[in-house]
C-alpha cells in the first residue's frame, strides 16, 4: 500500500475490549440514555465483518447502538499497519449527506477524535444485502433505494447544485482520506493489471484469462484512462466502497453503510461497484430466478439513479439554482437544451459505471479481496467457469469500449453471457 | 463577483507608497543587497498594469527587482472589494513550478504574509508579449517558449508524474484560491453567455453576434459541459489566466509572469487562453507578415507544448515513474500502447483548448475584460468587422465540437476566415 507516512496514534489512543466500551458507552449520557438500564445489563457482541474495523453491536433495555473503532492496523492482518483517520471520515460523510439521503443511511450518535469511535444507529434486525441475495432472498426495493442513495449523495455535492467555492471547501475534507484512497488505487485501479504478490485466483484454471487482462493493450489503454479518471474528475463526494456488502436490508428498509473510503471522484465508480457486484452475483448465482432478480436489481438501481439524478437537476435548474456546472443561467429558459445537456452528462457516468463495473469484476475474481458469492458453488472446477466467464465479459467491456456504452447494452450483455448457468 | 466573504486585511496590512517600499526593501538584507548602495539612491517607478495589482520596478546600483502588493480590493475599483491573498497564491505558485520550468519564469526573491508583498526579479529589458504583438514585432521563440513551460508545469504537478497523495496535497492548497477562481467563473465561462451588465462590446454592430451566442442551444450545451470540465477536471496546476499580457519576451528570452490565478484544472485551459489571445491577435492583426507569424505561433506553441509533455511521459514511463494514472506498470513493455494512450490524452487536451479558446475570444470581445490589441484599428466599423469574424469563428467552435477536433484544424479555419483582413 507504500503509505507515505504513518502518523502516531494519540497518546489517549487505545483499542477498547467489551469492559472498555462498556465504560465508554455509560460516560455519554445520550448514549446511555439511548440504551436504557444499568450499563451491567447491557448485551455487547462483537460483528466485526470487515477487514478494517472493530465492531461492535450493543443492546440495552430501550434500544441498541453499534460502536465502531478503528485499529492501528487492519483488522485481518495486525502487520499491515494503518492511521486511524478512518472512522473520522465515516463520520464526516455521514454528516455531509445525511440530510439529502434521509434514512438511507445510519444516524451519527457519536464520534470520539481520540478513540477514533464512531457511533451509529444499530441495524440489528437488517441482513448484509450480499449475504442476504447468497441466501436466495428477494429485496425488491433494494437496489431501486441505493440508486436513490446515489443520486441524492452525488447531486447534492456537486457543482450541480452548489457554487464551487461550497463543493470544494467540502470536496477537499475528503481529499486527506489517503489511507484508503490509496487502497482503491492499488487494490481496484492497478494491481490486477500488473504482476502482484497480492494477486491471486483459482489457479491453473484461470491462468490464462488473468494473463489476458493483464496483457491485452486494448485492456490496459483504458485501465490508464479509468485511473486518470478516478483520480482527476472531481464530479461528487462519493461513497467509495459500494458494493453488496454495504448495504443492509430488512422487510422494508434498505441502508448504505460504511461509508470510510468516501472521498470525490467521478460518479460512475459508486455506480459501477454496486453493478459489478449484483454482476457477480449474477455469475455466481445457481437458480433461474436469482439471476432474474440480479438482472432486475442492475436495472432498477440504474433507472432510480438515472431519473431521480435528473429530477434533481430539472428542479435545481427550475428554481434558478446556483450550481457553476450547466449553471441554471444558460438553460432556464431552454428546456430542451437542458435535455440534450443531460444525456451528454448521463452517457458520461454510464461509460464510466460500466468500466468501473467490469474492473470491479476483475479485482473481486483475481485481485487481493475476492466475493463470498461464488463459495456457494462447491465444485471448483464449475467455481473457476462461472468466473471465467465474468472476466471474460470484464475484459472485453474494457477491452471494447464503444461496443457497449449503455447500461442496458450491459445488462443484455450479461444476461446472454450467464444464461448458460445455472 | 459574489465571493462568500471577504475576510479582513491584517492589522499589519497597509498599503505601501513609494517611500514605504523603499524602507521594505532596505529591511530585508536579500533584497538590499541585490539593489546595492545607499536606498536613497534606489529608483522607485510604479508599473501597475494589470486590473488587481501594485506593482514597482525598483533599480539600484548593483541590480534590480519587481514588487508587487496585493490591495483590498480591485486596482482599478475601489469599490470592488477583495481579499489579500492572491500574492500568497502567485508565490505559491512559483515555488511550485519553478524547479521545472526554470528560467522561463520568474524567482520569489521574498514573500511578506502580512504586507502581501511579492518580490520578483526584475524584467525591466523585456517589454509585455501582447504589446511586443501589437508593436509589429518579431518573438520567433516566444510561442515555443510558452509550450514548454505549459508542458513542464502540468506534467511535472499531474498524476502521470507523481502519487496521487502528493499531487492532491499541492492541488488542495490551490483549490483555496477562491477569490480569483470566481473571477474566471464568472466573465470566462459564465456571463458572456447571460445578460450581464458587466457585458459590453461595440453596439449596435455586434448586438446580433453576441446574442446569437448568448441564445444559441448548442453553444450553451458546450459552454455547460466546459465549465464542469474546468471546475471538476483536476489534471494539474495551471497558470490560470496564461493571456500574451502574461508573457514577458526580450531578443532572447522569455518569462511568463502572473501567476496569481493558479488553480488546479484541466491543461487544455492554460493551452486555450494562450492560444484563444493568439487568435485575437491575428483577427485584429492589419499586416500579412503579422497574420503569418500569429499562425505560426499557435502552431509552434502546441508543437512544443505537445511534443515536450509527450517527451516526458515517455521518459517517466522508462524510468518507472510513480504516477498512479497510466500507472508505468502497465506500459513499461508496451511502447506502442502508450503512444495510444498517449494519443487519446492529447485528444482530450486539444478539444478543451479549442473549447477554451473559443471561450476566450468571447469574453474578449463581448465580455467585462476586453484585449487591446484590436484598439490599433482606430475605424470603429473596421474593428467591429473583424471582431464579428472573431466572435463567428469561436461561435462555430463551440456550437460543432465535432467538425474542428485538432489543432491543426483550428489553424487552417482560423486562417481562413482571417484571410479577407489585412
Amino acid at each position: 500500500m507504500s503509505p507515505h507516512s504513518i502518523p502516531p496514534a494519540p497518546a489517549a489512543y487505545r483499542t477498547l475490549d467489551t469492559n472498555g466500551i462498556r465504560s465508554f458507552l455509560a460516560g455519554v449520557p445520550t448514549l446511555a440514555a439511548r440504551l436504557g438500564g444499568p450499563a451491567a445489563r447491557w448485551r455487547i457482541r462483537e460483528v466485526s465483518d470487515g477487514n478494517l474495523n472493530n465492531v461492535f453491536l450493543i443492546d440495552g433495555p430501550a434500544g441498541g447502538v453499534c460502536f465502531k473503532q478503528s485499529l492501528p492496523h487492519v483488522r485481518v492482518d495486525p502487520a499491515w499497519k494503518m492511521p486511524l483517520d478512518r472512522t473520522f471520515y465515516e463520520a464526516a460523510y455521514l454528516r455531509e449527506i445525511r440530510p439529502c439521503v434521509g434514512a438511507l443511511t445510519t444516524d451519527v450518535l457519536h464520534f470520539d477524535p481520540d478513540l477514533f469511535v464512531l457511533v451509529v444507529e444499530s441495524l440489528d434486525r437488517h441482513v448484509v444485502l450480499r449475504r442476504g441475495l447468497m441466501e436466495g432472498g428477494a429485496w425488491p426495493d433494494a437496489a431501486r433505494a441505493v440508486g436513490a442513495f446515489v443520486a441524492h449523495g452525488t447531486f447534492r455535492t456537486s457543482l450541480l447544485a452548489a457554487p464551487f467555492e461550497e463543493v470544494t471547501r467540502r470536496l477537499d475534507i475528503f481529499s486527506g482520506n489517503r489511507t484508503l484512497t490509496r487502497i482503491t488505487v492499488d487494490l481496484i485501479l492497478t494491481d490486477p493489471y500488473r504482476d502482484h504478490p497480492r494477486n491471486h485466483w483459482i489457479s491453473p484454471d484461470l491462468d490464462r484469462i488473468a494473463a489476458e487482462i493483464r496483457t491485452d493493450p486494448r485492456v490496459r489503454r483504458r485501465v490508464g484512462a479509468m485511473q486518470a479518471r478516478f483520480l482527476t474528475c472531481r464530479q461528487a463526494l462519493l461513497h467509495g466502497d459500494l458494493h453488496t456488502g454495504s448495504v443492509m436490508v430488512s422487510a422494508d428498509d434498505t441502508r448504505i453503510i460504511d461509508g470510510e473510503f468516501a472521498c470525490p471522484g467521478p460518479i460512475g465508480f459508486d455506480c459501477g461497484l454496486f453493478i459489478g457486484n449484483l454482476l457477480l452475483h449474477l455469475f455466481a448465482c445457481r437458480d433461474a430466478d436469482g439471476q432474474d432478480r440480479a438482472v432486475r436489481d442492475v436495472a432498477q438501481f440504474w433507472t432510480s439513479f438515472h431519473d431521480t439524478f435528473l429530477e434533481l437537476w430539472h428542479t435545481a435548474t427550475r428554481q434558478d439554482g446556483n450550481g457553476d456546472a450547466y449553471a441554471a443561467a444558460l438553460f432556464r429558459d431552454d428546456p430542451s437544451g437542458l435535455l440534450k445537456a443531460q444525456a451528454d452528462f448521463m452517457q458520461d457516468v454510464a461509460e464510466d459505471t460500466i468500466a468501473f463495473a467490469a474492473m470491479e469484476i476483475i479485482r473481486r475474481i483475481v485481485g487481493y479481496a475476492h466475493v463470498p458469492d461464488f463459495d456457494t458453488i462447491p465444485d471448483m472446477a464449475a467455481r473457476a467457469e462461472r468466473q471465467g466467464t465474468a472476466l471474460a465479459l470484464a475484459r472485453d467491456l474494457l477491452a471494447a469500449p464503444g461496443s457497449t456504452t449503455s447500461i442496458a447494452g450491459l445488462i443484455d450483455l450479461a444476461r446472454d453471457r450467464a444464461r448458460r448457468y445455472p
